[in-house]
């Protein structure tokens, strides 16, 4: 099955492609720098607020990912794979540099992310993504939320990317005055009339308000159409759709569909989304040339409840550094490269994707910045365990929990943004996340060593980090 | 790879063949009795105390189920499958009769199951599915623990099966005195001392106490014997593990080797036997003859903390009417009948395999008494939904809660067994599991009209119920 145009949304899509081509043919690195000759085509699918037990390989029992559990079974499945941030800018900035949003101004106690009325961004200074790989001879597109600052010098295209169309940051931002004084029932009754968020085609807007209902629908029809016309060449595709953050919306063809309601409706179209990206990949006869790795940003905004997800049976979710805030899906497909049906409870996390890149293309990661990623080739290719062992949980600019293999200390916790206040453990909560990964059971007080082994990996982590400017913070 | 028997167990086993074969010779029912052609043989794999979350395959993320991840994949997934009561005995008694416990007497609040001082067991006027598949010309065989009374007239060779072999109650039974006022701590650092458990062979102690370490390999061993020993003509194996039951043992090959510790040593101990029973049927050429089912006989015994399992995302565990308490992992597999790779989150319970397996070998239900079960065989095959649309939800012999679709309406609810008090609910509680399948938003409030449906179907089903002795307090 494969999707089409209709009616209006056409010339959104046209100018799409037409930038998209343009920008390639013009871009003097795609023809001068020869890419490894193994370095994959890569696409990032990036979720919004999709928690850990949202999906059927993950658990959960009435939202269907038929397409997603497939990509699992011919693919590689993480149990232990991190989100940078339990919340949404960071997140981002992370996963794009390889690099915690604490080295590069994204993350603010003050100004947890970005918002419309925000002077800041991603500093040009940073390396994206895109940018290693276009320096690299790839066409580079992207689709979706950004989230990483919404003025010309921060759009997509200003950071590494050929091309960009989407939402440039949270589709529940430009809100109405008139709904309410939190708003919170436009929330769950959505109406995308409430919501004044730009679609943006490279650095115009296109449509204000975005029509939410096809969101879904028509970034996979521009990552559809994106793959098509890179087929040929190496290309690199980031996928952040904007679901499932609220407010939840699903094209007609799904809506009411799902038995866990709209937030599974929303879910089962990204999976819908899932099959149409890794199909057209086949039909195209380049999938064992195309990494895809699928994952979130942060876990699900709880205080939504049931237009919120779920972490299964991980504590907490967004907004948390309990394990539900962090940890999240993430699947890597490469079928003839990697293993198809393996379960890795190997750590890994989104900032590992930059540096594995790096390493795939052939480029030592630049000397002049600290990199908080590694390098999973050998744990993607099975050739060898992750070379991950170590987790940093920020809260905005505070630094409250770190993981070493199985361990893990806390010394504030809190369940997630808009629910209870936070709880200072003095001395340090730890938590055994081999034997219980749902962080019942505190045993600092028989593993004194541990707590202090952990402690003081905290206070070296701090070292390593230079103050810097908040980004989050400029108006 | 294969088992083989070393050693001290040799005997037992040998006993175990060599009196199945006998019983087999000179059972007159398998000569003369033509089964029905399109009948499998039956494989149940039944878990002691095994959660909804305890397996990759239901979202676990460091108990590692290789061979369950693949029976799944291969076979059809339930993730709304139920076993009939949250505790031992009762949840048995139904999966071997198709029946309520309540209405055989397999229930009580004053004892929940059989102990070893109880003079009751499963009444000779039930019909257990051996039986069933004895009369139309299967052998039949159990192996593990049958918990369904341990006096001769009441062992697995009085109902229905040619040959026993197994713990015939819990394993934490026949405690030891000096264990300690609740002997908590003997649950918690297992030693096979504490527990005076016998081992059988048919009606016959072989071993007292029986080595707990060995149990679960052992078990997996006389299975395989069964299933060679019978390859030729249709057989019925039910093998009901002792384990993940306190107190936890693992064979040496598998203990200090998970990453979730004893329990999930066990876990996976019971994992790959179930790889290894699947394998025989490979060998043996007879897998696409042979249907088999895996599940658990209630939630995950939440007080023993990390010795308990765990139950996912659902709420409660053992002993509770809360989802966690009898919603259990559910895996049929037929290659060659049962479409691979399927999820089905439609309703099913154990009791529905006694129904199914009479429709499969063509023998009507007897008319004298009620069914609980559903016939499964069109949502097995794949040609129709599943004929169950309601649950009843026992706790002993109290009807605490019922289902119907997705809506699910509490009177009383608790934890589980040894955990807070019940909270009694009137007017009751209603959850849309669909929506919900944590039980966290109680929306009675919005739904009169279902409360007022369900309220009457309970009355309608209580009204079906006529009282019996109860076994389970005959001493």
């Amino acid at each position: 099955m494969r999707v089409s145009c209709r009616g209006m949304l056409v010339p959104a899509l046209l100018i799409w492609i037409v930038v998209s081509g343009v920008s390639r043919a013009s871009d003097p690195a795609s023809s001068e720098l020869a890419p490894n000759a193994q370095a994959p085509n890569v696409v990032i699918i990036y979720c919004d607020d999709l928690g850990y037990g949202d999906l059927g390989c993950y658990g959960h029992p009435t939202i269907k990912t038929p397409n997603l559990d497939r990509m699992a079974a011919e693919g590689l499945k993480f149990t232990s794979f991190y989100s940078a941030a339990p919340v949404c800018t960071p997140s981002r900035a992370a996963l794009m540099t390889g690099r915690l949003p604490i080295r590069n101004g994204m993350c603010s106690s003050r100004r947890r992310v970005l918002f419309p009325d925000s002077a800041g961004g991603l500093p040009d200074s940073e390396i994206t993504i895109a940018e290693l790989l276009k320096q690299n001879g790839y066409a580079t597109g992207c689709v979706g939320k950004w989230h990483l600052g919404h003025h010309p010098q921060f759009l997509p295209t200003a950071q590494g990317f050929d091309a960009y169309f989407g939402i440039p940051y949270s589709n529940d931002m430009d809100r109405l005055n008139d709904i309410g004084p939190r708003g919170r029932q436009a929330f769950l009754e959505p109406d995308t009339r409430y919501w004044n968020v730009p679609l943006m085609s490279n650095e115009e807007i296109i449509e204000r308000p975005a029509d939410q209902n096809t969101i879904t629908r028509r970034y996979t029809e521009a990552s559809i159409e994106f793959i098509q016309a890179h087929r040929d060449k190496p290309f690199f595709l980031y996928l952040a759709h904007s679901m499932p953050h609220v407010p939840l919306f699903a094209s007609e063809r799904f809506r009411n569909t799902s038995e866990r309601g709209l937030y599974g409706d929303v879910i089962e179209e990204i999976d819908w989304s899932v099959g149409q990206i890794l199909q057209t990949l086949r039909d195209e006869g380049i999938e064992e040339q195309t990494l895809v790795f699928f994952s979130s940003d942060n876990g699900p905004w709880l205080v939504f409840d049931l237009h919120g997800g779920s972490a299964g049976l991980l504590r907490g979710g967004k907004g948390s550094t309990w394990e539900g805030g962090m940890r999240v899906p993430g699947i890597a497909w490469w079928p003839g490269h990697i293993e198809a049906g393996r379960v890795t409870s190997d750590m890994a996390c989104t900032m590992d994707l930059f540096v594995t890149l790096s390493s795939m293309v052939g480029q030592p990661l630049p000397d002049d910045r600290a990199y908080d990623g590694f390098d999973l080739t050998d744990l993607l290719m099975g050739t060898g365990p992750s070379t991950r062992d170590v987790m940093y949980y920020y809260r905005d600019d505070r630094l409250l929990a770190v993981r070493k293999g199985p361990w893990k200390m806390h010394l504030e916790t809190q369940a997630g943004y808009g629910q209870a206040e936070p709880t200072v453990h003095d001395p340090p909560a730890l938590y055994h996340l081999g034997y219980d990964a749902s962080e019942k059971n505190d045993v600092s007080a028989a593993n004194p060593e541990v707590v202090t082994e952990l402690r003081s990996m905290l206070e070296q982590h701090a070292g390593t980090v230079e103050p810097v400017e908040s980004q989050l913070e400029r108006r």
